[in-house]
């Protein structure tokens, strides 16, 4: 019986987990929910799974349930108290489905405590990733990657030596927007971008996909997941997304994983890991399939993958500068304050506008975070 | 070092394997090179290789070499020679390059010996998978897949349990007939069965994989490779030869093998195995691939494969007259004796006039071969 911490489990990535969960309940036990403020839904998976703790981080959302909910779980509020679930004394796996930077301090907090890490917070690794791969090394826990594409890469992993990877080939569907060129995004708007063409996801990292800039934060979470260096890291367009990723070994070998687009898969792959347990997912039909394409991706239109490069290549904190850039413009853009293209703007005037700091710990990149924040705030009411 | 004993070495196989050897003279030693009746090529090779043996299954060809070569490796002629070359004492590995039936009998004999086996020689697994298999696990030998697809398979499956394979999926080109109905292949040339899209192969191959027929040896190969019934096996047609199998689990996740369509690949790996070794082999580029495509076969037309499934299917001595019958159609059909679609008739006939022996011995094998054999022949004749 594996016990379980869910983090962000009202989210997109949270409630498949639940649904795996629930198809396994002889192997799983959730300890602790936590979300940030949805009440009603957490509410309601309070009374399936019955967890010991249950955590809303915004507290006038932890008052509301706090005065309707009497049970045995144990509610607690606050920004402080969702870090401290991470840490919760009998989960064995914390499943870190929170979103954006928000998540490293949980994560952090979890690898202190020596839990395993089911890792849908790609953030993490990108804003820190040589400090939390070293904590997770040093404490001797799997960060087991969620992001259906990083699940592709480890499962193409099993059974190869790390020294023999030539190149990770990350797939990615090329979003909405593929194909088109930057005069055509001018006017695009959120009902545009929201409408993924292959993937059912969470809000913000739907308007990543659109902007490239979540292919370009899952090659910096590859990095860092893999040990690899940028050159090594080949994304192609791929818009059917059968293939979630491939591995090419030093012989030219190429090792590739491919499913139906459901997130389900890499989650119970990270939950049951090292073994896979019979699903009812969706099967792949090879024999009424469509065509399988690729292409290079248009960096000159979807500039994010080319910041995110750009900034892990210059390391240091510069990825977190990216990336709380990037969060502070999707925010304005999903209210409306700014364009799409404007998306681009203000990551490059944000980094542009500070220098790198090398190796930092990891009160710097808060710091960091706090910085870009401001500064690309500051941005939106140009 | 590891010392290599390549049966059949001047076949499209065997020339392959020491073109991988020839890259990696500090790892493998050609000890053994056995070949019918190509004495000129042969004796290039063992100027080059110098192995410690050399032997040509055709005592016409092995009088000629002989009279030429006067030199360290010690030159050996006739058939019994040519099995016993399989058990060679210093050879740790024993390339099974030969073709088609003849193949089993050395095989067995270099596994009496204790040497691991690339097998390239499909039929032996075709005519006696379950001998062969039982008496490597017994021998404690490896049988390292070099058919490129079942190589394909071996690579999918590392560092996955067997009990979690739910279907193999087996690739197939679907030859230079691909899309062509019965009627159209009545007049089917020579010349056109060989001209294969994709894989550049010796001849009698070549015709089985325009029938299909070669297909069907696979699929009973792969039963006893990875110990899987007939219904998991699920042949998919892909004209490109880019993906050279896939493996489907229990949790629904695909892992597939892709590389250039390149023979040298799959020797290497069954040669460096379990490690990879760097090649300088073509490199798959997916900036520039054109599409991947998947068909179900149309086994109505080609029929090669249902008549292997339906053999595999009854079991025992079946397969063997499968592919005797086969053999003796596609040696007539290359003699230009009968038509390509006359191969279909004489399997057909011989499998249906034959009583399947029931887990059969060795001896009952080359007996139902022999028994085969004679009645395809005189099936030629009407």
């Amino acid at each position: 019986m594996k016990n379980i911490a869910v983090l962000g489990s009202t989210g997109s990535i949270g409630t498949q987990t639940l649904e795996v969960v629930r198809g396994y309940k002889d192997m799983f036990h959730i300890s602790v929910l936590a979300a940030n403020a949805s009440d009603e839904l957490l509410e309601k998976q309070i009374r399936e799974f019955s967890p010991e703790l249950a955590v809303l981080s915004d507290e006038a959302a932890y008052k509301r349930l706090k005065a309707r909910y009497s049970g045995p779980t144990k509610l607690m509020g606050g920004r402080q108290a969702f870090v401290d679930a991470a840490a919760f004394p009998e989960a064995d796996t914390v499943v870190t489905s929170m979103m954006g930077f928000a998540g490293l301090e949980p994560t952090m907090k979890a690898l202190d405590a020596r839990k395993d890490i089911a890792l849908a917070n790609k953030e993490t690794l990108v804003v820190a990733g040589e400090i939390v791969m070293r904590r997770a090394a040093e404490q001797g826990v799997s960060i087991l990657p969620v992001d259906s594409e990083h699940c592709a890469f480890f499962q193409c992993l099993q059974g190869e030596k790390r020294e023999t990877i030539e190149k990770l080939l990350l797939t990615c569907s090329g979003g909405p927007f593929r194909g088109r060129k930057r005069e055509e995004l001018i006017g695009a708007t959120k009902a545009q971008v929201l409408a993924h063409p292959t993937w059912n996801m969470g809000q913000k990292i739907t308007v990543d996909s659109a902007s490239l800039v979540n292919k370009g934060l899952e090659v910096i979470e590859a990095k860092w997941l893999y040990g690899v260096d940028y050159d090594q890291i080949q994304v192609v367009v791929h818009p059917q997304s059968i293939i979630h990723s491939m591995v090419q070994f030093c012989d030219g070998s190429v090792i590739a994983q491919l499913g139906c687009p459901d997130m389900k898969l890499p989650i119970q792959y990270a939950l049951t890991y090292p073994t896979r347990q019979p699903s009812n997912f969706e099967r792949l039909d090879f024999w009424k399939l469509k065509d399988l394409t690729f292409e290079e991706p248009d960096t000159e239109t979807f500039k994010g993958l080319l910041f995110a490069y750009e900034a892990g290549r210059m390391g240091g904190s510069m990825p977190c500068v990216f990336n709380a850039a990037n969060e502070v413009a999707v925010g304005a853009f999903l209210k409306g304050e700014i364009h799409f293209l404007d998306i681009y703007d203000i990551i490059e005037q944000t980094m542009l506008k500070r220098e790198c700091v090398i190796e930092p710990t990891l009160e710097e990149l808060f710091e960091e975070d706090a910085w870009a924040r401001t500064y690309a705030a500051s941005l939106l009411k140009k």
